[in-house]
């Protein structure tokens, strides 16, 4: 298809609105998302969840694309007003569709970007969909962090409220044997030359929307990453860390690690349920699915072999929606005794 | 991921080269068309079924990629030299190769475009595997013909020696279904005002890669252009028209057209026989799939209506590896007597 016309480089916008903003001017992503039925569905279970509470609040969907969000609002509950807030041209959309699902007297759209949307007063709630592969890229989270100290009322309520990002060491068969094994000899010919080549394109920056089975996880997942939304600054954002360790219940290759984020959504009643939307593997599947992170060489580990480690998302200094996702590694054996072990680090651009 | 830098776009090169070879450079085309089994088995069965002929023979592997159809040459015949010509950066890669497959003595690799190369000599066999989208999506066709005309010795075998482009009505339930029906109640509400841009966006271009089920037909297929490779002329490629005459077998929902291609290898030996590569849905899928041209509204169609009408491709005077695609058709309802008919027009773009 057509790339996007990108400007020369030099002058370009860090944030690469034009060509962000212009994405979500299409119907493309916003029909992935809503298509998407375990995400809409647990932002509906949220309103629906918290209708009562939800009686006379004044709510405000930050990049709410074509107002899904805001007309649940208006249709499963009573606030008195949803500021719909969307920065691209879909919001031109989003009016005639409040106006279709006669929400109109409750959904108030406005085009702009957050940082200088004007509103006439404080929310109760900030309620957004701003999660990108890795739970931060495209770092959409910024622009809610900064509307939530400058509109969100002392105690009012962030939907969602926090947010994990999961880590696993995992197998990946299918996707080694496809971008690499199949160099050995395709068609009896051996085009293992092209390796070092394929490991550069393919193993370099992190797979997307990787769909990661069960049963290719080596160990339990871990949370690597905890956000409470309340407390996060955007200073945080630069650089954010998380330790893990693993123990290894299953022999097998370790080719890589998989990435994926759950979100919590706190009740508005003290005590009420909370709502979870998770997209890793023993959910249903999302949009997002997973992210796979492939080490350079696969390694071979062991029933009682530990994975120990780090990550670090480091937030690209020049690119502001980018980031690198650098992890470290050392391999214990079980025997503990032995001090031999084998140590790997990997950054991984994603995408600049 | 990165869209390719394009330079300012009234500099641009009509021909999108930087953009279209560069994309050559890296492997992801050629993993794709090296897992494509039965475009490689076709071209490996050619070279084995003429073997024999093959013996002492001089052969041109025109955009050569990788090079696996001159090591098939090598290693499954006794030509006296095949000459590798592939334009884009992959052809450093193809020398390590063809050395690491022990056939340097035979294959010649060069790296250039096809109206550049200097050979030693005329060539016997010129082979190639050109075929884009719709058979002529990018016009590599055209390079091979100017080779064709420079460098194959009168009486010299073309292969592919001949191709087909098919055409059939069919219904696409699931894609339309995805694209435009969605919006009719998505979680309940009417997102119905989208479906104008959503028409624009997913049915103004031709979709590509689809997988068109057999019983997706609604009448037989109908091969609507004929290109003969060793009289086809780059002029010709300006304009190619074709006619169809479907009779409905089966009363169902006209969405659309799908189009694929079938080419023809005819044998070194007189009464040899032809290898066929059909990219149609009665034959193992291909990286090619098939094409989907969507009506912007769909018709109901019943057993024994006739569809009618002819198919245009038009090489776009700019762009010169796109083209347009124009479709006219008219229904005729089983009973010829009444003159009533319906006729549409539709003319897509691929891509500009
Ligand atoms: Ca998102
Ligand atoms: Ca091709």
């Amino acid at each position: 298809g057509d790339a996007e016309e990108e400007d020369d480089t030099s002058l370009e916008d860090p944030w690469q609105d034009e060509e962000y903003f212009g994405s979500y001017g299409t119907l493309r992503l916003h029909l992935e998302m809503l298509s998407d039925k375990s995400r809409t569905e647990a932002y509906r279970q949220v309103i629906l969840r918290n209708s009562a509470s939800l009686r006379n609040k004044v709510v405000m969907d930050l990049g709410c694309g074509t107002g899904i969000i805001s007309m649940f609002c208006a249709q499963l509950a009573q606030p008195s007003v949803v500021y719909a807030v969307e920065a691209s041209s879909m919001a031109e959309y989003t009016r005639q569709l409040v106006k279709q699902n006669n929400c109109e007297e409750v959904v108030t759209v406005l085009q702009g970007r957050a940082e200088e949307i004007e509103l006439p007063e404080q929310v109760d709630v900030l309620v957004s969909e701003w999660m990108g592969n890795c739970l931060l890229f495209e770092f959409m989270v910024e622009s809610v962090l900064l509307v939530r100290d400058r509109w969100l009322r002392d105690g009012g309520v962030m939907w969602p409220s926090s947010a994990a990002l999961t880590l696993v060491p995992c197998q990946a068969d299918s996707y080694y044997a496809e971008k690499m094994a199949f160099w050995e000899q395709p068609y009896g010919l051996d085009f293992t030359p092209l390796q070092p080549l394929a490991q550069q394109e393919f193993f370099t920056k992190p797979k997307f929307s990787h769909l990661i089975e069960p049963n290719d996880c080596l160990t339990a997942p871990c949370d690597v990453i905890y956000l409470d939304m309340y407390t996060l600054q955007v200073k945080d954002l630069e650089e954010i860390k998380g330790q893990f360790h693993f123990c290894v219940e299953k022999s097998g290759v370790f080719h890589g690690f998989t990435a994926w984020f759950t979100v919590h959504f706190e009740s508005l009643e003290t005590g009420g349920a909370t709502v979870e939307l998770n997209t890793g593997p023993n959910s249903e599947p999302t949009h997002w699915k997973q992210t796979l992170f492939m080490l350079d060489r696969p390694i071979s580990i062991y029933a009682g072999d530990s994975i120990s480690g780090n990550i670090v998302l480091h937030r690209n200094p020049v690119w502001r929606r980018h980031m690198t996702v650098t992890l470290h590694w050392n391999i214990n054996s079980a025997t503990e005794e032995t001090d031999n072990c084998q140590v790997g680090t990997k950054v991984f651009p994603m995408w600049r």
